[in-house]
């Protein structure tokens, strides 16, 4: 069961209001990344977790989150509050509230449709989905999930802090950020403390599959590294060597009944195009004067963009 | 530059056409893990990336698992070859239809609206979105989301091949599934070669916040474990004194010029609620002769709920 | 700042497991009027929030939320128990745990992607959006919004308690659609006791449009009722009256400069349609020998689809 | 049946065009709250209404909203009437159109990809979705959505009259706005002639449960008021009483048969963390050399975040 | 099975970093019209077709399309490649930073979220969805959906030509603007070899349906033209008509069993508006001081909302 | 502006309720083809139509098409009238109301979130979204997207009409089918009706890349056919030659200043990769005492799949 105090858990003090730049903090309010998602993702493990010590890290870390999300929402209003209570008692002319509702970010949709509150939406005003959500009910997928969701957490606040010159905000996002690499030190330990976490699951892979590395993008630009070289690894340059990788012949195939092959014949048939001849097309109808507006020469394309444009203003 | 040979990286073969099973692979196909999140996840980081190595790491897999897009496609379109052909043909009679399309799984949808074709979406016919995707344009994070994403492809995987008897489903399946287990290896390698990849990005954390594990979590079911106990570990199990961290009052603030600070007062005036006095409601006007219809008793609630259905009835 | 206890809000008690009721369970959950939505709709409002009696209560009502998100959340959990270790473990023969995963409902999904964990989308697998959350920033339209959310979901409750017959879950469940009667009366009286809460806003509508019914819909079956008929209502049936409204012509229009005059122009004649003559079209190309298969008699539209089906089947 | 008359409900003049406002605007066409939601809202709800008063008015008001929603859509596209040409005949230099387009709001993506022809997005972009439609096919829920639902639109309708000096748009919008009030007033006549509307639905809550107000948010700015103190509320301030509020033990329980029970255990073994020890982990072998670069002392956050991004430019 | 070389289709030379211009392109890399919604339209076709001479044309296609979003990915990071690495590097201060991200279109979060990576979303930030792909599984519906589709890319191409002076980037969108011309001609080919291709499918039409053209929209503005004009077309005017159009009474019905219309009777009963009286709603409850706060006069609805603004303010 | 009259353009009789049919009905009500889709898409476009042929057209259709609507919706609120009452009322014990809950398509969502009235959402639940709608703003486009969307909405309703063995609905879905037709030929004529519809826009393509046709899948099942062979192709085989098309090098590159070059150079060498070596990682950490657990031996993978599973086991 939850609780709440009213204190904050990192005091907010905004030095002065600025819906543009709350407009980009919900990033970290309603964003992918966002505290959120962090919560969302850490309390529905968390419901289903067998290991009673994962299960309780996974809620504290879950309930920590959600005192975050408060945080960083209480920034987002306290820098909307001036001009929430602009738009709501119209204090200035229309032109003047244009003109202060349309300074970049998102904040236009802000005011006009939240009403200078907090939104569950990122800074472009996408509302947060659960598909930002990887939880997938194997510990050794959901922590490593959970490690690389505290990195991405930690970057978009190094990001936030590095446009933001309010000291006060600074703070609390310093603080905030800091937190999230906590949690991914925990999360960490988590991971390995299961001792045999790599595979995920239960199966194994096929050993002759699991070492091969396909050079599939080749040309300038080729490079060796651990991740395709060295003793571990086999690697495949000749790509015909990959096609397939089994000894089929690298087509797909399904063995119909008799009365599904012969509706699948007559499928084929009904549908078929004709391969040869060059059938009158409906371009051919719509090509009018123009002749299909095809322009060239031996200049670069940049030029012939240019023709185009003097062409097609001479229609 | 991409090229296609028509072979595929693995050979298809299927027993039997079945759209329930078809409908549940489309997990790999268009789900959150599937394989176009991961070809589009590697995709988008290779075009960004400024180290030479990587770069062609990640163009190499995407490649490949834009190869394993196809395979699985492949197993969908021959699972449906025949409920495809059955439609649009025309077939069977009406009800016999119908039957075969209410099977189970999303396989109605994927008959009406796809034609039997594969779609983009997950075995509940939910459509790919591009939030699944958590490029973030920085190594470290980036590297971390596809370690956990190859691990949790891995145990889709492992459940689609837990289901299925045909041998050759199963086969290809095993063969993706070890694929992402080689793809895991080498973003491994990949992280670990960036000598200094923790925290992500370049802002350390704030020394005092690093290392305190708050548990926000408390009752019968408390558990110490290395991911909170420890040398390394500050843990504070007096909730008191995050409220707040830091040496403020734990509110939220801003300061507000001398305009806003009247209009803002002016709206908070215009708005108060009255908190005396126990206003007559909607409530009140609509709670009809049932008088609320609240029951209740000193039993327990199910048979509350069960006197309530009758209390219902009697209505 | 939240905090949790272990223990949850009502004990929950499973009879048997079943994962075809936890994905109908869900609903609740991860669903348009569940447990996420309502919380996140408060907490939204609470941070924005000027009056400190409505703060509070927003923050009161919001933190329980999340515990009822916990109570539902534990009935999945508790619900999927079996066929989660099943999967993971693959405890049954491949066959027979592909049954028990296609009986109904998206179960499927919810084992195939969550892993048996609950997830936060509906009960058709759909991810939940804050597209759901209406918070606007003015308390007299949130207010009205939450009384209409809490009835909402006291009727999903009451859908799903008319379906289960576990009486622990039906115990649990009758508990939580209590407590949103309970709500919405709480926020009755927040509404009411905002002295002049309609129209919401500031601004007052126009007085002649403002009493007037508009009956659009006409025909057999218009009917007379307190909404638009009786002392209080101009109602309008000569809709030729409403053509337009005002006094103008019911057009639209924009005053353009004289060089966007000209280019709107230009396009207008780039782009303009040939009124007269029949042009050949794609369809004219496409028709085939079938004539266009248009089947046409003096039956009934039945009777004319059993032909067209005849027709077609002799092509 | 639909029928259509050219003639707008109410006349659009529009001073001059001005993309940006337009983009705005959109929030009534495409938005959340705008004219398609109310539409949809009313006109799915009329299709199920049984009673044929309420299905009168539903399907009365539907319709209007649909004339509202060609008003709406009449002033974007008159606002758009310049840039579409524009672009389309590409009037300018380039640098002069990008610079007409980069003005604010989302205008940029309404003249790429729109054309200026106004879409079914808010004024952020986001495409129009039916998770804003709740419709619940219960008249007491639904008839409590819609006075909501007006509620929201009248207050998103006069932030945009707020931020308009046009007169001719402010015109329109004063009407359409009035209209909403209108249409609130024949909701609320609509429940209300609904003798027992109140709890919606036929199930009763349980007594013990319905007049419980939880405190659960306590501490500085805890309020008392009409929505949780007086006769009518038992107020629990001590929460400990709530954990659970049954007489059980608060814990999440299931009762697995003898298969399954083995089964989870040998799931739970499989995947149990060590709680003893203390595991080298990734962030260990990633920390490099500046030791997992955390900074600290006892100065302020922000001071420490500045030393940060100082040690940080230093490496 | 897919193959990749390190060099681009085409060359891509951007003169110099402008994220703005980065977030306007990409329409075409995760917009509706971009390449990856190509490129997943014949894919997706490609896999399910039946036909080799369409099959290897949509692969064909399909895997062009996947070069072009290399191309078009390419130049967004070109033009982030600035923006990205200050951000990354703290390389100005916080105010200068915060300038050059909020500069329009939707760079702040191509920046905050994306770290100037290319990302799968529209020039709104709305991430790609599968909802934009249009494949049914026939081959006449989907050919016609890919000639739309092409037309719809050039337009989009053309439009952003228009608005760029970069040399390069214009050479480089005038070449993937004038292969989607290639390709619409390609399709038109494919199209128009299949002969029987209109009506799609299998089912002929009802012919006294389908000549029909319905005037529903009348007034001033009803036009003729060949689409509802001339000798293969019978007009209806009256719309009465098709009030309905089958010889029934336009009423919806269904028979139900007896138990079923007994259930629906209760319901009906239990749920029915009492249609006299006037009853008390919350309108009137909370209309306060203000009375309703309509104003009017007969002036124009623009200085009513004046007048109404004013008496507002005088509150 | 539009009106209402209360009949259906075609009258609906239902045999007997079937919610599982209703719910696979909804794919041409709130699915991506459907009447709402239709509708939509040819308002929008109408509202900014410059011709006024067009616009009276797309008027006339776009409320045809909401007639459409109101019929499908009306199917399918009496298909569920039976369901609906009985779970509103509990006229049944809940195991039973349970059981017809789930008897397939996406029926137990439409009971339990809309209460058995007709929802905006496809056959799989999947809520509407404005994505559908291609409108662009181009009457050229616009026209070609509507063919197609015609042809895919004859298609559905097809497939409808094959599963479907109630006579009513069988006429009700072939009247709507045959409009489709109707509408598509109409759209048809105004596309050809523009002289000069092809290439869409204004601006030419570009002569060298116009008529060549990029081979770009290759292997067993190439192709010839209109589309690729005869006089106005030019078909490229040797792929190198598109590697780039232009006389540039292939390779992606941007001007930067001096500042920003350095900034980037900071970044690449402070995230660089160490490229020899051979890091321990994670994997490595967490491979566990199954040393990585994979298998493998000369069978088939399919053989190697299950030996895994039984090692699995074993373990």
């Amino acid at each position: 069961m939850f609780m709440h105090n009213k204190r904050l858990q990192y005091t907010v003090r905004v030095a002065e209001p600025n819906p543009v730049l709350a407009s980009l903090m919900l990033e970290q309010f309603g964003g992918a990344d966002g505290e959120l998602a962090a919560a969302m993702r850490y309390f529905t493990q968390g419901l289903g977790e067998l290991d009673p010590g994962r299960k309780d890290l996974l809620i504290d870390i879950a309930t920590e989150e959600l005192s975050h999300l408060e945080v960083i929402g209480s920034i987002v209003a306290m820098l909307n509050k001036g001009a929430k209570a602009q738009l709501a008692e119209a204090s200035m002319e229309e032109a003047e509230l244009y003109l202060s509702m349309t300074k970049g970010g998102n904040s236009h949709t802000q005011s006009l449709l939240y009403g200078g509150g907090p939104s569950l939406t990122n800074s472009s005003g996408v509302p947060w989905t659960a598909a930002y959500i990887d939880s997938r009910g194997d510990p050794t997928c959901d922590l490593r999930s959970n490690i690389a969701a505290e990195s991405r957490a930690k970057i978009v606040y190094e990001r936030l802090i590095n446009i933001t010159d309010d000291p006060g905000i600074k703070d609390a996002l310093g603080f905030l950020m800091t937190r999230e690499i906590a949690h991914q030190k925990s999360f960490e330990k988590a991971l390995y403390a299961i001792e045999d976490n790599f595979p995920s699951g239960k199966l194994p892979g096929i050993e002759k599959y699991a070492n091969v590395y396909v050079n599939t993008s080749q040309g300038e630009g080729d490079m060796d590294g651990p991740w395709n070289s060295g003793e571990q690894w086999e690697r495949i340059d000749d790509l015909e060597q990959t096609m397939p990788f089994d000894d089929g012949d690298g087509s797909a195939s399904v063995v119909l009944d008799k009365a599904d092959a012969k509706t699948a014949e007559k499928l084929a048939v009904r549908t078929a195009s004709v391969p040869t001849g060059d059938p009158t097309t409906g371009v051919d109808l719509g090509a009018g004067a123009g002749a299909g507006r095809i322009t060239g020469d031996d200049k670069g394309a940049a030029a012939d963009v240019d023709d185009a444009v003097k062409m097609a203003d001479a229609m």
